[in-house]
């Protein structure tokens, strides 16, 4: 898949066209589906596109395959316009039990992905990305999302260091998750106040200066021989510790 | 990447080889390094091959990308044959807090190697892989599990319910992952004994059959409105609540 240009993005596949019909938050330029295809058999599909006044185009099968040439699209394609990502972070201080996710360094688009869906499942309030330290949100990072993108917050900072100082005063704890000596076990941090966790790629890790910036570091303590979790495991892992924590309290 | 050919496996990369290199469970081929690429660079690599008198294969940067087209190797690739997966199950009851990972349904070669990745970190015993009804491990499989095959015991099954069946008689409990109307939440079961944990793909989740072994059903709650983790992103989760489990006792 080619980045987007000028925000077009091009998606594929029966969730992730479902969850941007369903919202308001994009224009949308047409929905393109493949005679006789998965897609052509969704009524939820067929009936969101005429009541909303969508663009259809009707493709046979085998001029869809050489467009769409090697895609799990599942027969179904959406392009549309919009702003996925917010470039101002708004005020949180009033709220209770908030999270926001920091990425720092997640360069795989398939992992950044991921981390959208898993955080969108476990209910955290946004992401924060770091316009020079994070792939950029690309039509593969919105369709590994499955469609979460469109009911998550994703928020670019410039510089992440100077937004967590932001959000400290606002009364959030910063969580960095970090292999590190003053590092505690994941689950011996309190998730349930305001926070905000910062997660780093499993090569390079958090930056040392972001590091400094934490009022805890958590780390998941591996018990083979590899000794590296991938990031959106890692991700799992602590926001479902959060939720149960939550839940438990 | 192909499938491999009478068990001879092919996969890429600083952690996979070294896995390999580090292992005796596997008669290694050759090691293929690229002349001045990151592998080249890496004493830990040269020594492992100089000690274990393995056959090294240099190429010149313009030749090994010709052969190894668009694959993330780091300049390494070995090849090896050896049995990943062992066909028989090998009684389990003496021993203390054993976790054996069943997979039902899990077609997708990165999700597979993603589970087997998470599940050599958090430490459990091994992964039942039922022969029809799972990915077969390919290289591809391999190649993400990210060198964790090498250290996690993976089983054939040919009849998942009959082996769970075996299990149970063994002193273990076996619990389902699935969204049911009797699945507790998924922090509310108890881990830390000997068990097997089931679990399914995103789309059709556990067969009923199998589900009807199960002693306890739990499910992870979804927060948003997606509806669906990802079965690695759940793997991470239930396993690594076990470890909580586990360490707080």
């Amino acid at each position: 898949m080619k980045k987007q240009k000028n925000n077009l993005y091009r998606i594929f596949g029966i969730n992730n066209v479902l969850a941007v019909l369903r919202s308001n938050k994009f224009l949308i330029h047409k929905v393109i589906i493949q005679k006789n295809g998965l897609a052509e058999k969704s009524d939820i599909i067929l009936n969101l596109i005429k009541s909303s006044d969508v663009q259809l185009q009707l493709i046979q099968k085998q001029n869809f395959r050489k467009i769409y040439n090697g895609i799990r699209s599942q027969g179904v394609v959406v392009e549309f316009t919009g702003n996925i990502i917010s470039k101002t972070l708004p005020k949180f201080s009033h709220k209770k039990s908030m999270c926001l996710l920091a990425l720092d360094h997640i360069k795989d688009p398939q992992n950044l992905g991921q981390i959208i869906r898993t955080a969108e499942c476990s209910g955290i309030n946004g992401i924060l990305l770091p316009k020079h330290h994070t792939a950029p949100v690309t039509n593969t990072v919105l369709q590994v999302s499955q469609g979460a993108f469109v009911n998550m917050n994703l928020y670019e900072v410039i510089n992440l260091k100077q937004t967590l100082s932001r959000l400290k005063e606002d009364g959030f704890w910063i969580i960095g998750i970090e292999n590190d000596i003053s590092a505690k076990h994941w689950n011996e941090i309190d998730y349930t106040g305001n926070i905000a966790v910062v997660i780093g790629s499993e090569g390079r890790g958090v930056r040392k200066k972001v590091i400094e910036s934490c009022d805890f570091i958590g780390t998941i303590p591996m018990q083979g021989n590899i000794n590296s979790l991938n990031v959106s495991a890692a991700v799992a892992t602590i926001l479902f510790e959060r939720l149960r924590q939550i839940i438990e309290k």
